[in-house]
């Protein structure tokens, strides 16, 4: 038990709301609330802003959101209220918001750890009002436990886009020595997948385009670049490049056809991970292909909560950086109108109190 | 070393050659191959006879096949004659001829016990000479070792089917108890699959259409049948079926849109494999769904020489049966027409001494 | 929701207590318990009687018991209340009280639904009061899910034998068409051992020693016995009867010697799973002979929440039989006497009613 | 091909011979041997020096050695002869001897590619003659490719020493971010196993005593150290080090209680990986906590192919320097004397020529 005074916690707060899907995105007084018996409140000092952020606001996935919604699910913070059943945090520590607030604890996914492919998920900043707001709840078991010391605006990112492209890492299922291709290498999933998979021990391809990318990609630690700008022959070039194929990719690129190509310059017996979701996209490989050469394309989603500590130890141990832009809360609309644009380089986070 | 004296071989024999792709199937005299040092002599007594062997014959894979051609590589029989350099077989050993023939033993694939992938792959009836003859030649370290007292006969179809499918199951990575859908499960191989995932403990939906079927799926241990031509939501009624979608998927039917369909009706976490080849066909998944649910497609290709040993085991311990028609050899022309109009019902074997 | 009246839930009840390890063990009545927030009460009709309870009561284990105490971790009953905080039971389903009855859910092990070994694990019958009364509490989340219809009696011994064995097969790693060897196939933990083996594809070499254990093993669907008091090269004789060793080992047997042998029968990269705890026994192996055969000895404890439900599945469907004798609940310290004086044939279920 | 004229190969060489075990060791002339038709003709240039060639020498190992014998299996240098069915190999390739020399390629385990758990292994240095002279043989599978450019001296050690630590972390199955612990970390095998686990992504604990020690493994890229000299309680240091217990741990000291030991500092269903071994060792493990931590005791031998070609891949990327002291041939029996008092420290490489 702390034996600091409680925080004072207001009634009101400052956030960023829409009605309806599409709608106007509105930084407003609204009430903070009140955690259940399972829950914790957290306040929220700083919350990146992730590609689903733009379509839980778009509505554009198969998935309904909850409306009137407070979105975002990167939100980092410190414990400022605990419901009555809750005995593994206290008030004072750090913790984080993260894609999955909760689940069901009782279905086939969550008793084998796979809580995010729960049906019953509830969905921080999508079906559970998020982090583009000052305080939070967030369900205990699934919270995110910060280690003390940790600036809090730069470990924003990690709690999605961290753990997801760790996650993704790990659903390559590879080893120290092997190569991975990460298709998109040089934006806000890939330059963190690319220091993952370094920190991993793994070889590192690079696929992106653009001036300025094959820098930040050498910077963070890959090892050959691939400029689709520049190259028209993607998939065999990785396979010169890996010397047979990339035993695994990781698929962050917003480009149905960079996903197809993995399928092809993947390694015999390697295996393809997806991760982006371009709305309506299709994975497509040939059924000749993928059965001659044994090749898997495997879905991967955000991390379980094993997944998020140790994401989160790899960042504590200073192994991963977030190239990160801090801006105002009340800036979140424009923020979503340069992602739309395709303008975004490195990660957003919106700092609360601003 | 055998006792016995040598067995004397002929110098032609008969058997069915065509000379190019599409081109004429001719029933002739032809001469016996010599085993090279690292190769055994096999006087093959039954042949399996197998879709790829159609496709070896009409040349519409991508892979080249040799020319002119002997197809065939499910052939049953004994060993007549040793290279000089193989220890592991004597004279008098029954031995089976599978589609890998052999394969370089030092690249990423061999290393690792998946021969099948290697790209130096030497294939039986497609670019060495297979089993629609009486004797053919194949190498001693991967020859199918069939036990004593087996029927020659019946085992012909499990030295490619059944391994195959056999593989497959391996690479759904199930557990028993766990529901398995066969995607053609009343055909040569879905017939076998069903009772190889009947000996693994596992529960089985099969999929199929046409009258007698789901007699033939019962009989063999299926737990559960769908009739696609009666049922328009296939997966709808697999999820209902299984409650919550099929852990693993053995896809052996020849639609391409019953292998995306499968993408759809796995379980969450679970595995779709690859198996059957329609030409040109291309697997189809939603890029939303297999991330979220996290699902696995995955291509399986024949078996390695533990694969074979194993499915052989299961075969001579009774657990598993082909229903075979055993034909002339020299009808193998009719049998290939039938074949292509999908009239083929179970599994043709040829007798080569007719 | 349960539409029935609400059940009556008295103030007292019948239990068995005891004051201090290897104290008198009281039938008597007993105060009924009041389910906190996070869990359910369970109206016990059945508990097995497992050897566990023997140690909690002697407390010859390292890890100290609560006490009073009152014991039995295998009681089945239905839901008859529900703590505050509880969705996924109602009242009126059927719920089993387990070995691992609660665990923090946020600890390492917690995290990769490892929880039985989670350091601040709450034990049903040893933390807790567990099954030898007639009403008892269970964490919602860990108590098992009972399906519908099934007899309590026969399940009960299966909520830890049963899953316990179910579990330590998993753990060995199996495939179908692999011996596995059950060092003490005839006793309680045993003969389900040979049942789960049986229903998973796996042959069953079973080491056991009496008369009539051999025909109860065959019944039990094992397939070659040695029986210990006639054969005195046991080593020798399972790797024999396997053709080179067990794939895998499943001790639970109570013998120290029996659980070294294991490590020299066990095939090569094979693994034998220690279960069964014969009070300060220690394992012994030959360091030269698990390195160059590449051995595993692998500890395997109860099942986690899938564990659970896959063993009562197969139980469920029929698969699986615990010959049981039930015995009146206030019979327990005769069963005690017996069960350490090793004359119990088969698992003893208690009636709590009696 | 080679275009380069064939080298002139000599009748005789230089050799180290004993006609028994732990008789005198003989630097002396002896004829050059001749390829088998699968065999490759090696001229070594420098041999590594391992405890096991004392081992072999002394023959204290359950497994008879050929008489007389040449010893050593860490040799490098370059292919000077091709046996007649030897076809991915050219003359002028750099080749490395390793401990396994040939295997049968057709049991289970070769089946597998675990061909150094076949029971018919053909081992350098032990049943083969080895790489303690100028010229040795080899089987073309299974000898291992070292890249062009490679330092044939440096490189020795990695044939076995390396590899075989390399494949005892893989064996302990551990993810990049967690514990290992090594056990004897500052001797030849440890210090290689140190910069391996480090290249991984692995933190690494290390254990072993004496001046030197601690700052040897520090610059090898260990993060914690523990001097069994300083430290009683290595069991109690190593849990507080690791926050509950490394992950993994790998035992390359020669002492039967630091195996054991390492059975009760490895973390809940983590891995002991048994690889040193002293003669006559026994692991004991406490059945009870094995059990109850779910905890593994594997042994691990030499790599196969696969992980042949990945260690030497470490090597070839500068990830891993073996220390080494290189000394003429002649001087082996020093090295030996040296050896058996404890007084090695790195690893000795014995330069052919002299």
């Amino acid at each position: 038990m702390s034996a600091a005074p409680a925080p004072v916690v207001p009634k009101t707060q400052k956030g960023v709301v829409f009605e309806k899907n599409g709608g106007p995105l509105e930084y407003k007084e609204i009430p903070v609330p009140t955690p259940k018996p399972n829950e914790i409140l957290i306040h929220i000092r700083y919350s990146g802003v992730c590609h689903t952020d733009l379509h839980a606001w778009k509505g554009d996935w198969p998935l309904p959101t909850k409306l009137p919604l407070v979105g975002g699910h990167e939100g980092a913070g410190e414990v400022v209220a605990l419901g009555s059943n809750v005995k593994n945090w206290k008030v004072g520590d750090l913790a984080g918001i993260k894609w999955l607030n909760g689940s069901c604890m009782s279905c086939e996914a969550c008793e084998q750890s796979n809580e995010s492919n729960c049906p019953d998920a509830d969905l921080s900043g999508y079906t559970h009002d998020g982090s583009f707001q000052q305080y939070a709840t967030a369900d205990a078991v699934q919270a995110a436990h910060i280690p003390p010391g940790t600036d809090l605006a730069e470990v924003a990112p990690v709690l999605c886009a961290g753990i997801t492209v760790y996650k993704a890492l790990k659903s390559a299922n590879l080893r120290a020595g092997q190569w991975v291709a990460i298709s998109g290498a040089a934006g806000g999933l890939g330059s963190l997948a690319v220091q993952f998979a370094k920190a991993m021990g793994l070889r590192v391809v690079g696929i992106d385009g653009g001036p300025g990318k094959e820098e930040l990609f050498k910077t963070l630690g890959g090892e050959y670049f691939i400029d689709f700008q520049k190259e028209s022959d993607i998939v065999g070039h990785v396979i010169r490049a890996t010397n047979g194929g990339a035993h695994g990719v990781v698929n962050v690129s917003v480009s149905e056809g960079a996903i197809s190509a993995s399928t092809k310059y993947v390694r015999s017996c390697g295996t393809s991970v997806l991760v982006g979701m371009p709305a309506g996209a299709v994975c497509k490989s040939e059924v000749f292909d993928q059965v001659v050469r044994s090749t898997k394309v495997v879905g991967s989603y955000v991390g379980n909560r094993a997944d998020t500590r140790e994401a989160l130890d790899f960042f504590a141990r200073g192994l991963v950086h977030a190239p990160i832009n801090v801006v105002p809360l009340s800036t979140l609309p424009e923020i979503f109108e340069k992602m739309e644009k395709g303008q975004i380089v490195g990660r957003y986070v919106v700092d609360t109190a601003k």
